[in-house]
Formats: C-alpha cells, structure tokens, sequence
C-alpha cells in the first residue's frame, strides 16, 4: 500500500496531522493482507488439522483489520465514537492473532511474518487511538 | 440470508443453543447489505451534498457489520474476546448510523428501511453479547 | 437479506424493471454468506485434511460473490461493462463451487447447503446478464 | 503491502515462479486501498455532485480489486479457472475507473494517483492472465 500516504495527502478534507492516521491505515491493510495470506499458508501445510484454530484466527482478524483500514482511510467527515470503537476491536484481534501464530512461528516462517505485521498493527491502532489525530 | 440458519444447523461444532448467533448473524449481514444500498441510494439524490455525513456513516457501518456478520457466523474454536470486542464494535456503529439515517427518514424512505436495520443489528449484537451463547 | 428488496424500491434511481436485479442481489449476499459458513463448517470437521480444496474454493466464491452483491445492489450510475465482467465471474466461482460442495454433500449437510446456494447465485447472475435489466 | 511478498516466499505450496502472482496481488490490494480513499476524497470536495460516478465506479472498483487481491494470494489449490475469471473482470473494472479518475485528474489529485494505480492494477492482471503462473 506503498501510495496510501500519497492519496490521503491530497485530500480535500485532510486534517493538520494525519501521521497517525496514515500509518493505522496501512498497517491494518498489511495485517488484513498478510492474515489472508498466512491462513491460506496454514491451509496448505501437510499438518493443517493441527492449524484449525490458526487458519480461524487468522480469517477473523483479516476481517477486522480490512474494515478498520478502510474506516481509518476516510477522512471525510469521520465519527469519532465509530472510529475509536473499531481500532479498540482491531488492536485486540491483532493481539489475539499475534499471539496465537506466535505458537507456530518456530515451525512455520509465514505465522512469524504474520505476527509482526499483526503485533505492527495492534500498535498502530493503540497510536492512533491514544494520539489526537482523530480530534 | 435465508439459508444461513439452515446450514449453521450442520455446523460440526454447533453450540449447544445458538438462537443468538444464528440470529446476530442475520442481523449483521442484513445491516451490512442494507448500508451499502442505503448509501448508493444517497448518492443517486439530486441534493446528494446533504447526505455526505450519511453515505460516509453507512459505509463505515457497512464495513463493521460485515466483518462482524462474517466472525460471528463461524463456529469452529472462536475466540470469544475477538467477537466480544467486534460486536461492541458494531452495536456502536449501528447506533450511529441509525440516529444518522434517522435525521433523513422523513425525506427519504431508503434511510428509513436502512435505519431500522441497523437498530435491530444493535440488538442482536448486545442480545449476544449479553447472552451466555459466546461461552 | 430481506429487506434488500424493500430498500431497493426507494432508489431514486431505481430502473423500470428492477426484479433479476433484485433477485441477483441477494442470492450474491447469499452465496457470499454460506460459502464463509460452509468453509468454517469444513475446519471444523474431525477429516478437514480432505477438505482443504472445498475450503479454499468456498473462500474464493464468498469474495466473488460478496464483490458482486454490492456491485449489482448499487443503482446509482452503473457501468454496464463492469458489472457483466464481475457477473460473469461470479457464475463461474459458483459453478466451480458449487460442483466442489457437491462432491461432498454427501457427507456434509453444509456441504450440500452450500452447493444449492451457489447454484441457485450462478442461475440469478446468468438470468441477469441475459436479461434487459442491466440497460 | 510490503510484506506480502515476504509472506508469500514461506508458502508451503508456493509455485515455481510466482513473481507474476506476487506483484498482481500487491497491485489489486493497493488497487482496492487507492479506490477506497479516493471516493472518499470526492465525497469530501465541494462540488461532489459533480463526482458521484466516479465515487460509484471507485466503490466498485475497490470491491472489485479486494476480491481479486484475495484470491491470487492464496496459492494452496487454486481453480485457475475462477482465478482467470476473476482476473478478467478485474482488468475491465481498472480499465473502467482508470479512464473515469483521469477525467478528473487535472482537477483533484486523488483521481491521478488513483487512476495510476488502477492502471498499474490492470497491468498486473493481464500480466498474470497471460503469463504462465497460474499453471
């Protein structure tokens, strides 16, 4: 999502400091793509039974984080009460994925990459919401 | 979503008592449909520079319903903090769009429908959340 | 889904004859919906090793079906090319998906649930790319 | 999406070239993310009655591109016959919203950044749809 900060910077109703917001936007888009990614990578292992609980894991917080990047990269006339109940739910579905693909990252080097973007994001999103970029 | 009870009802790992889930999902997947139709249906108007705030609100709740609608409809080992913390999520952001397409009702009978399906999402979300079918 | 409808006919620019639209509409939300439930049910299965490809393909009808939903539930200004491409491709994801599920409806109720919703979805997008709706 | 490629480099069914693959799913994501932002960014300007085909063709573009981004990225038992579809309807709806944005591109800088990027996302496409990846 190399030219997500390049498009927001020319938004017509784009506030004083949206670094923050950028940066949420992008991270919740990488975690959103890599979870994908790395839920069909443990669907592919030849040991995927012992992945069931994994691929899950990995399918909903790909759901959480696309729908918060996609609400974080509006910046026409947000509701700020919408936003902050969305990156609460997001920071804690990264919490839980990274968590979870942090048991298998020893055997599998997608759940490792797949963590960091989830642990990245989790951060990004607790940022933004201690910040006052939504303000 | 006719189906969806149907075929949550061969679920291998079927709750006990999943009336609540079953129903939140409906929920979920009717408010998510209905705010993407709702803000199209703003857009068409001919004063669409009144409805900006309500095509940005029904897109954002489109994108939490969905998301929401797609944790909740999946049975196999859920982590109940991730759907606890989406399905506040989403009864926030129903509540929101709700009293936003409620400001246009009078005027414009696709706000109204959408209205209405965005406050019976809340419910099912908090009858959820406050029920015992997450455990 | 079933308020679309109603929504559907408070468009202001809903088109004279808007029934195969209607009925493509929600049998795409239906699709996209079961095919989501169907691929968890299939993690959930004590033998999900033989399911991996019934998995896979039900994640990849539910994108195309849910692109498709919103894209043909949209009345505002639509671009007819891009609408029958996406069409197009949704009756091919569901008769792919749908002969997947079949091979193990047998076996699994949700498989066959599953497989009678991508049918009817790959029938309502033919029946509305033949059809005048679109013009 | 930075990381995808790094993600995908670790897949236990990665296919022998999947350069092609790789850089059509950054694309689409980066696609679906650009769209997003910019019918947000014409729903911000003040003459947005002036916009809303482009803001129409955006959201279906993005629906579009999200759906197919999804689908390339998974490698574990592709149908490459949905994968073709689907990368041809995605081709049309870049071709489609690249030449509405660049109508506006002299006057909002959102719609040139993102026609550029729905012209790189067709390119991609047709790449992957000709080249020999999928086989």
């Amino acid at each position: 999502m190399e030219r997500i900060g390049g498009l927001l910077a020319t938004h017509p109703q784009r506030p004083p400091d949206p670094a923050l917001i950028e940066a949420c936007a992008a991270a919740c888009y990488e975690g959103a793509g890599l979870c994908v990614a790395c839920s069909d990578a443990c669907l592919g292992e030849a040991h995927v039974a012992d992945l069931v609980c994994c691929i899950r894991t990995c399918l909903d917080c790909a759901d959480v984080c696309l729908a918060s990047a996609r609400i974080v990269s509006r910046l026409t006339q947000p509701s700020p009460m919408l936003v902050e109940a969305q990156l609460m739910a997001c920071a804690e579905a990264c919490r839980i994925c990274a968590a979870e693909c942090e048991r298998h990252a020893a055997m599998h080097d997608h759940c490792r990459v797949c963590a960091d973007a989830c642990r990245a994001c989790e951060q990004a999103c607790r940022a933004l919401l201690h910040g006052a970029s939504l303000a």
